[in-house]
Parts: C-alpha cells; sequence; structure tokens
C-alpha cells in the first residue's frame, strides 16, 4: 500500500479533477502492473495498472489507495467493473471513497462479483495522501496548508521588512517542490504589494508544475493571472483546486488560522534570531491558552541544510 | 574521556570556585578509581580517583576532562603532582586549563616526571561541560544560557499576558533540571512584577539544588533573597557564578542578545499556535539579515512529551 500511495502522489495537484490514486497489481510475489492517475484525471490508476498487466491480471491482488469508482462516466469505465472483467482475485483498499456515487458501492460491486475485499490498510497514510481530494468531497473546500519561514523566535521579517533570505537554499527548494504538489497558492495584498511573489516552481523539469496564483483580496480585484478571494471563506469556490498553500503574509496567515481552516502546518526555521521584527501571525482570536492545546500534532520533521522543517496536521 | 565528562556533570554548579571535573583511573582494561569535584571545590577529582584505586593507580591510565592542577593551595596539594607520586603511566586529558597558575604547566610537570600525556581528547565535549569555568577564565563573566518557551509562532504569551502553561509537565521538569545545572537564574523587573517567580528546583531530591536568584533592575534594588545588577555588562560581578541561566522577560532576554553575551540557546516549543501575543524577543540591534547568519549552531534537540526542547550554542 505504501508503495501505490507513493505511485498516487505523482498525479498530485495534477489530476483534477480526479483524486490522485495508485494502484499496483501483484500475481505470484511478483509485481505485473502499476498506475496513478494521469494528469486530467484519465485513465484512472487501477485501468492504467490493469493495462500493463494485460491477461496477467487474472487471479492477481490489486493495491489500490482508494475505492475504486462504481460509476460509469462519459470519460471511461468505472474501475470496479474492470477489476472483475480482469479476473482480478482479491482488491487491497486504502480508505473508502467519500464521492456519493461510490461511498461503499465499489466495494459491494466487488464482492459481489466473488472478490476478496480488504479496506482501511494503511488508512491515515493513504487518507493523507488524498487529503485534498476527501477535504473537498467532506467540507466543500480545498485542504490547506500553511507555509512560514521563521527565524528561532518566529520572526518573519526584520522591522523594516526585509526577509531575503531568512531560510537558506535547501529549505527554498523544499518549498518549490511543495508548490508543485500544490493546486494554487494563495497570499494577501500586503504581500502582494511588498513583494510581488512570483510563488512559481523554480526548479528544472517543474517549471511546468507552477500552481494558480490566488489573492486574498476584501477589494476582489487581481491582477492579470491570477485569481482573487474577498475572503478565505470563499476558497471552495476555486474550481479545480483541492490543495492550497497559504504563504502569508502574518494577516492573511491568521485569517485563516482564525476560522479554523487550517489543516496544515509548513514550518521553516532558520537557526537565527531576529528579534523585535515582523511577527509570523496576526491576532486569530485566542482567548485563553488551554484552547491551544490538542491542535496540532507534528507529522514529520528534517534538517534542510542549516534549516529544520516541521510539518504538523491539525487534529479534528 | 565521555565517561569522565558524565562524572564532572555531578559537580556542576556545586563544585565553585573549583570547575566541575570529571577522572576515571583504568588499569588493565579496567575501572579501579573514579572521581568528580566535589562540593565546595574540594577533593578535587583526581585525588578522589586515586583515593579509591589507591596502590592499584600504579601504572594505571587516568582519564581526566581538564588538565590537572600545577599550583598547591592551601586546601590541597596539585594534582599533577598526585598523579606523579601515585605512579601513573598515562595521563588523557579533555582540555588545558585555562588558569594561568596551570595552563600548560600541569601537562609539563607529568611530561617531565616521563609520564605520557595526550591532551584535546574529546576536547570540544570537555569543553562544553567545563564552559563556565572557561567562560569565567576567558571573558572575566559567567557562561550564560538563555531559555525562552514558546508556542510554533515565537509567543511567550498571550496578549494578556497570561502564559500557563504553554509548555507541558515534561518541558517544565527539563527546566528544572537545567535550574539545577546553573549557579544563578536571572530575570527582568517587568517579569518579577508580573510573575513573581520564585525560579526554585521544584523536583524531588534537588530542592537543594535552587540556584541564586538575580533581577534584572536600573534601580539595583532587590528583595529579600535576591541578587540585583543594573545592566547585563554586570554579570561579571556575581561571585561564584560560572553558570547563569537568563529565564525572562523579552526585553531582558534582547538585552542579553543585544550585548552578545548569550552562550547557548534553550528554546523550548509548544505544538500551539498564539498568534498575536507577546512575542519573545525585544530589540536586538539587528540592523541586516545577512548579520544574524552563522552564529548559532544546534547542538541538541529531542521531544519532551508534546513539546521540542532545542539547544543552540553561540559560535565563536
Amino acid at each position: 500500500m505504501q508503495a501505490a500511495i507513493a505511485l498516487a502522489l505523482r498525479g498530485r495537484a495534477l489530476s483534477s479533477p480526479n483524486p490522485a490514486v495508485g494502484c499496483i497489481l501483484v500475481r505470484d510475489g511478483r509485481v505485473i502492473g502499476r498506475g496513478w492517475t494521469l494528469a486530467g484525471g484519465r485513465p484512472h490508476a487501477e485501468a492504467m495498472a490493469l493495462d500493463t498487466a494485460g491477461e496477467a491480471a487474472y487471479g492477481a491482488t490489486a493495491y489500490v489507495t482508494l475505492e475504486p469508482c462504481a460509476h460509469q462516466s462519459q470519460r471511461g469505465p468505472a474501475c470496479a467493473d474492470l477489476l472483475i472483467a480482469a479476473g482480478v482475485a482479491r482488491v487491497v483498499i486504502g480508505t473508502q471513497d467519500p464521492d456519493p456515487r461510490t461511498n461503499g458501492e465499489g466495494i459491494a460491486r466487488l464482492e459481489a462479483a466473488g472478490i476478496a475485499v480488504q479496506s482501511g490498510i494503511a488508512e491515515a497514510a493513504a487518507r493523507a495522501s488524498l487529503a485534498g481530494f476527501i477535504t473537498r468531497q467532506t467540507q466543500r473546500r480545498p485542504f490547506v496548508t500553511l507555509k512560514l519561514a521563521t527565524s528561532l523566535d518566529g520572526q518573519i521579517a526584520l522591522a523594516d521588512g526585509s526577509s531575503q533570505w531568512i531560510t537558506g537554499p535547501q529549505a527554498r527548494a523544499h518549498t518549490h517542490v511543495e508548490r508543485a504538489h500544490h493546486d494554487a497558492i494563495l497570499v494577501g495584498g500586503g504581500t502582494m504589494r511588498a513583494d510581488a511573489p512570483r510563488l512559481d516552481v523554480r526548479l528544472k523539469g517543474l517549471e511546468a508544475r507552477s500552481p494558480r496564483r490566488v489573492l486574498l483580496s476584501r477589494m476582489g480585484d487581481a491582477p492579470t493571472g491570477w485569481t482573487a478571494i474577498a475572503s478565505p471563506h470563499d476558497i471552495g469556490s476555486l474550481e479545480g483546486c483541492d490543495w492550497l498553500m497559504v504563504e502569508g503574509g502574518a494577516e492573511t496567515a491568521a485569517a485563516f488560522l482564525a476560522i479554523d481552516s487550517v489543516d496544515r502546518l509548513l514550518l521553516y526555521r532558520a537557526p537565527v534570531v531576529i528579534g523585535r521584527g515582523k511577527a509570523a501571525l496576526g491576532d486569530i482570536g485566542l482567548e485563553q491558552l488551554s484552547d491551544a492545546h490538542g491542535r496540532w500534532q507534528l507529522e514529520d520533521t528534517r534538517l534542510l541544510g542549516k534549516d529544520r522543517v516541521e510539518s504538523y496536521q491539525r487534529i479534528r
């Protein structure tokens, strides 16, 4: 399942309007097919894996990160039907599909055809890989990552606003990989005017993976090539956006935290001390410390050169 | 040498006016004596180890964290002479003694007596264990640790000043162990008035290890049981204080950073987000970001319950 999840990542932020799924077919202990949702959403992971395996799929086990779809669309047959037709003997599923057109129906159809089905395998990791899709299905908005790059004392700039550079080249390259895994990046009007950020992916071979740029602006007007929204409550209206990265500034970041619409904190910290400068966040409406506890769980941390990156997940 | 350094730690913040040294005697692959500088500075580590070993010390190797002293005092003979008299064959030294009464003289005397001497073994770790003494000898002031306990976004309190509790019980217990390893703890007037901190060691068995309390106050007046100094420049005047921990608040911490008198940052970070509250530091006089780089190096980090502690060393 972990290998299928790794495959799924290849389609992340490319597979819209479909979720980025991974599928591996195994027979007699050998991998006979691999697939992931391609750009634009077709083919589905299962279709690609079955296509690779050909007749060898008969009697095989399919490992798939998301429940195979049960609904036929104009763009292709349902994956549950494809697995049945190929004679797959067993299907191991990461997590059930929350899409109401499938939600358990894919599993039911496989079982009715005599296929052994196990669901909920490595489910936390599978759900994490599908968090954009799941958040969109269940909350009608994208999964939101808030990125902050700070000093050890939590400052994002000197008092005069200078912030180039707090973190080093490895941390900045890591941010660009993160950008490539997002459908859109959002900044506030202050950051837009002060930094005129390009918000693109500056890594060789990944330039085409630059996400859409979104401006949070009460006025609602955006420069060419940008989309504007007037409030953090409006992110659900961003079409084809399952993964949204908020890059600042402090007031914009705080506005998302204040309405509890941040699902993941991505913190880069450099081993520097700034003192009185610009704090990472504005007012998030916290009234007592006890309310701040139990909300964030560390999911990953590593050193990037001299800097440290930490990823915290919102506990819901 | 690492074992000798661990022994030395037993005397830390107790051994004044002498440095906390550790000594291990080994013969034929077996430890035959262990010693560390006891409370009040006597006996010295070497004397204690030789006393344990007795006649077995003849032909042994002594591992000692600091160059054995060469100066006889009213309180006892020079350790170099003791090692020679015991017939030790070899002395392995962590670091040379910067005290001008010894500084190389201990090594010279051992070698003149035909003893094989190696110095500078595990020197960085040995010097770290002796940093209070070395800083006092070379800079005429204690080694200063600045402790901060912050949220992920670098805040030490809500806007209304409430800060109990940001970190959890494991992190607070860790702070109490750190206190026990310091000769004195310093806070500023604001923290003193707002929090009336006890600054004692609240760990069973270690209550007696509570350090002296120092108030940074321009007025120079201190409550009963406290020592007052008027400026961070005056810490050299704190007698018998080789290890000083600065516990806040933000302006006091910044005052020490501004004159570059912080040798170690001890950062506790809780997985909470506060937003606009009280920042960890006031103005430290930083004019450009490039000046902030290359000053701090991570020396240790670990999880304490849900919190993370990090220790950074000033690169000098």
